[in-house]
């Protein structure tokens, strides 16, 4: 545990995370495109055909000092504890809100991969009616899924496993077509979970 | 012009804004509560009743460098230009979105508090459907409203004048009741104007 000036406490493992998130992840450079990088390429498609609207929410960083001279320049920060999913935005009027999470694994995705405040905070989208869901990658496998976060939250509150199964995922969610342009279709992927069944 | 070292420029007032939020407005600490505080109160308010999910966008800011020590701390950083409105949420299951403005005019709300980042942002979320408007406070009359962007930016496009005049505001807004908690009722504001009357 790191304990912040702020008084905030937070898990090394989080703060790896965030890190890797503002610096990009130097050990990975060689291993292809993320996921991350997939989605971002793939949303800045959508919204440029005025399909969506959908951001990357920025990392939360708390500012502790600016520089004296350049007013612009920030000497000390910390990252915020506050961080919930990485995107949201707007689909067909709907409110829509996302994480993505990749694993190597080729035979189940560790409940450990998600965080007990995007639980809580997937779980109150849904509830409020708006459209919430994984992105998964099994990464060995290259296969893609996009997964109703009620469905994986519902499963996790069964308390009979630490892990999704690889063919509970299969089964619940839908695959993602990969493309040139856009290179994850989970556009279309989304339309067949909350759209065209209704 | 402020020139970063990522090449992006910013006016100098931008950055004074965006030090503003994160680090706290010291010349107004004693005229009061600031709107934006009176509207992260409020969306507290509603988010703990569950009625939305309304979350403040994280100033964004471009890490440079880390403390090769403490691998949590920042040690250079700078606002980035990517910045668009302050709020967005979910709400009856409607992406909402919205960007809170004072004035100490009290006969005029100046176009120059508009960015043009904001307007193509807020035009954009009413054309796929979402919920897009501004809340704007005449902090010498104590008066705040909720008026719908789609109203303002056309006004705007009409391109007679500099400014909405009070007037305008007053008519095409709805009035935000001030109550102890939640501090403004914007959110009756926007069922009135985007629900009751269809």
């Amino acid at each position: 545990m790191i304990k912040y000036p702020n008084g905030e406490v937070y898990k090394p493992s989080e703060v790896k995370n965030a890190r890797k998130k503002v610096m990009g992840d130097k050990n990975n450079s060689n291993r292809g495109m993320s996921l991350e990088k997939d989605i971002s390429l793939s949303c800045e498609f959508y919204n440029d055909r005025k399909l969506t609207l959908i951001y990357k929410r920025p990392t939360p960083i708390k500012v502790v000092r600016m520089d004296k001279i350049n007013k612009s320049k920030i000497t000390e920060g910390y990252f915020s504890m506050k961080s919930t999913t990485d995107y949201n935005g707007v689909y067909r009027g709907k409110y829509m809100d996302f994480e993505a999470k990749e694993t190597q694994s080729k035979t189940s995705f560790s409940f450990k991969n998600i965080r007990p405040q995007q639980i809580t905070h997937l779980r109150r989208v849904h509830e409020l009616g708006g459209i919430a869901f994984f992105i998964i990658r099994f990464t060995s496998l290259d296969e893609t899924y996009v997964v109703d976060a009620k469905d994986l939250l519902d499963y996790m509150e069964l308390d009979i496993r630490k892990s999704f199964p690889y063919s509970f995922i299969k089964e619940r969610g839908e695959l993602v077509e990969n493309a040139y342009n856009p290179r994850l279709k989970f556009i279309e992927a989304v339309d067949k979970i909350y759209f065209d069944k209704k």
